[in-house]
């Protein structure tokens, strides 16, 4: 196994081998929905359907062109859940993994000062690593769908039923599947704030990124219980800002739609709707209403809240909340005619801003074109094809209803969008880009004027 | 004059010079277009719509609440076309102006690669360079006038009336001002393909950029007439930006167009109106057809080609040519492992790509706030309000029709919009910057994960 591992590594880069993940893991599968035994009697789905739900089954993010529960058995649903875990687990992993592989080329000074495990970030560590994500996640699904179980027993008629839904539910909340057995997301449970917040929370967890919860896990069980512990920069900045936009996202939806989807509301009911779906923005994908419901103020703040998407290295996409930050904090920096962004007593690293900056603008290009293409091929408002382009990048799983909508080209544009959405840009500049070459000469420099 | 000229660079930095110079462009034609003998008889217009149409005209935008030819006599037409000339030329000749200025801290080397007229980069040059800028706009102008009239003579009665309406046009058209007398802008000449070019050429020698046109001045007519004229990298690139753009649009506008407005048409009927308006998107803001008849394809396309806008130090706006340019040729470069941009056997200077990138994203953050804030006042679909934001920021002036039924929020963020776009986001991010604050401190470096 460890050979193995050592030769794939040498052999292909991390954006090669998280894409050949993906796509053995979208094969595998298309294979298994397509085993007849996964299906309801009398019960057929397309190709491109099936194809389609795999992707976004492997990419976490839930827009689906069928209804699950009418189309496929107990089986195919349980099917439905591995592919889940393998599509949410599986790239995190690789994430989490070659991110500790690239600290491992910073200096020692820096490296100093990062407190996490360091033996997981040698080549023998990838076991070890792969165990303790597998575990910590599995540990949350598995409280996750007790505690929804016994909610959901008063909804079902016996434990059994109960129990299926509550396992769903968990795994589709922690791995940010938004995959409903309901056939309506989370709107039979409008009412019960219970369940919503189990959601929230299971949610939060999956969307937060790994390297956050193992700090997390270190520092309230320490190895070295002697020893200071000190959270990355990493964890602190993906942390505040998956917060903040928490807080603006259910400030925005409160604010905007108290004279609109909010009147007649009490305050318990106005704040767990916007709380809600401001945390499932971040790339849960339920919903407990119907989203045409809000007003179009709302619906496009939610377009830029998944555009940005969870944490890297979670189970979410988007442009991801450290590549948010740097933008905004070097756009503060440099207009007060500063270069060096410091934050929590550290310097960011100039490649970091800007890869920052390129991530942004080409996840901008990429969205633009999409909702190009879709304009021309889908008979839809505008409002409704972006919203399902920012939700797909950001493998969120929210719709306005268009996802059954769609035409072919639009399913196919979907589909890429929820991919590229899920290995990240990062990923994704690597393989579009050509073999580095080195460029040992160089023209002279010239001014030209910029906006 | 010239010591005031040094006085004033000393005190103020360039941005506060062109921003002061545009509100006080802004105070003196509310003044104007205020006074009782600008307007026909008996019309009365509120204060919030005068400042508007004078915010639209000193920012050459062309987005106007009111009707112009049924508002304002004919002196109030006069007046309208002084202050697009103070407003085009004005802005234009400031930042050329700066742009020569910063050239000079530039090493000696690379300045003898500029071929540009030296003399005016002195402060001394300044009156000159004014006086070339006024002097080649006003050949332009005159020229468009007198042709314009010609042919305009068999839709009036009389050459008075040709006159009026062909200098109008003319200026309008070589400012990029976007104002028509039609009430109507081009429509009525839809079948006048002569007309349209003269538009087509005039929009395109004021969207150009001033440096393009004194390079192409000085290649024709050359001082020394034995040297080899060597064009800036600067005139290259937004020369090739420009064209790529305007090919872009026309045959964007001709694919998705030709199932649906171009059905029954014919070849030239189908080319004049996608040149024309792929032509009119860089900043002109004229149009020969209602575009609410153009597809939602066309339409978004037209969005991104309004927010990228024309060449800097040009009467026009948006991001500008350059930095859309340097955005890709980037992203193309890092993906391939480059960070060197090289093109046509130059190099591109870091500072550059990174203002680029920067301007890019404040933009795209701006356009978004701006488009939120329209989603909650006003009533109207996505694509109304996105079209309006971008024509305004863009300072381009083609509207869905959005434009005289904004509230009053609308009109503010409109305005907005309008006055960031004509001044440019560089100079706008030196007015929102605090004083450069000297850090002669550094935090360890910490790498964190992007997208
Ligand atoms: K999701
Ligand atoms: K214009």
């Amino acid at each position: 196994m460890r050979r193995t591992v050592r030769e794939m590594l040498n052999k292909f880069t991390p954006a090669q081998i998280i894409t050949g993940y993906y796509l053995l893991a979208v094969s595998a599968s298309v294979i298994l929905l397509s085993l007849p035994i996964a299906h309801k009697e009398g019960v057929h789905v397309p190709f491109m359907d099936t194809l389609f739900t795999a992707i976004s089954a492997v990419s976490v993010t839930g827009l689906t062109v069928i209804n699950i529960s009418d189309t496929y058995s107990t089986i195919g649903i349980f099917i439905l859940m591995f592919v889940l875990q393998f599509g949410g687990i599986g790239v995190m992993t690789l994430g989490t993994f070659f991110w500790m592989l690239l600290r491992k080329k910073i200096g020692l000074k820096e490296r100093q000062l990062i407190m996490l495990d360091h033996n997981q970030s040698h080549l023998s560590g990838l076991v070890q690593l792969i165990r303790e994500i597998i575990k910590l996640i599995l540990i949350i699904e598995l409280v996750g769908a007790i505690v929804l179980t016994l909610q959901l027993h008063q909804y079902f008629p016996t434990w059994k039923d109960a129990f299926v839904h509550g396992l769903f539910a968990s795994i589709s909340a922690t791995t940010n599947g938004g995959f409903d057995l309901s056939g309506n997301s989370l709107v039979p449970y409008k009412d019960d704030y219970f369940i919503q917040l189990v959601n929230i929370i299971l949610i939060t967890l999956g969307a937060i990124g790994f390297p956050v919860l193992i700090e997390v896990k270190n520092y309230l069980f320490p190895k070295n219980p002697g020893k200071l512990f000190r959270f990355s920069l990493f964890t602190k900045l993906t942390s505040l800002t998956f917060g903040l936009l928490l807080l603006f996202g259910t400030v925005s939806i409160i604010i905007i739609e108290s004279n609109h989807y909010f009147i007649g509301m009490n305050w318990h009911q106005i704040f767990f709707n916007a709380f809600f779906h401001s945390a499932s923005t971040r790339s849960g994908g339920l919903a407990t209403m119907d989203l045409n419901d809000y007003t179009m103020g709302t619906l496009v703040i939610f377009c830029i809240l998944m555009f940005i998407g969870a944490s890297p290295s979670s189970v979410g996409g988007g442009i991801r909340t450290t590549t948010f930050a740097l933008n905004l904090l070097f756009i503060y920096h440099y207009a007060n005619g500063n270069r060096h962004i410091k934050i929590f007593k550290r310097e960011i690293h100039e490649e970091d801003i800007i890869k920052s900056m390129v991530v942004t603008i080409l996840a901008f290009c990429l969205c633009f074109i999409a909702t190009v293409i879709l304009c021309i091929t889908e008979d839809a408002p505008l409002i409704k094809i972006l919203f399902e382009v920012c939700s797909a990048f950001g493998t969120t799983g929210l719709s306005l209803g268009l996802t059954p909508e769609l035409s072919g080209v639009g399913k196919c544009v979907i589909m890429i969008l929820m991919f590229i959405g899920r290995i990240g840009l990062t990923s994704f500049i690597y393989i579009i880009g050509g073999k580095e070459k080195k460029d040992n000469f160089h023209y002279p420099k010239e001014r030209i004027i910029i906006g």
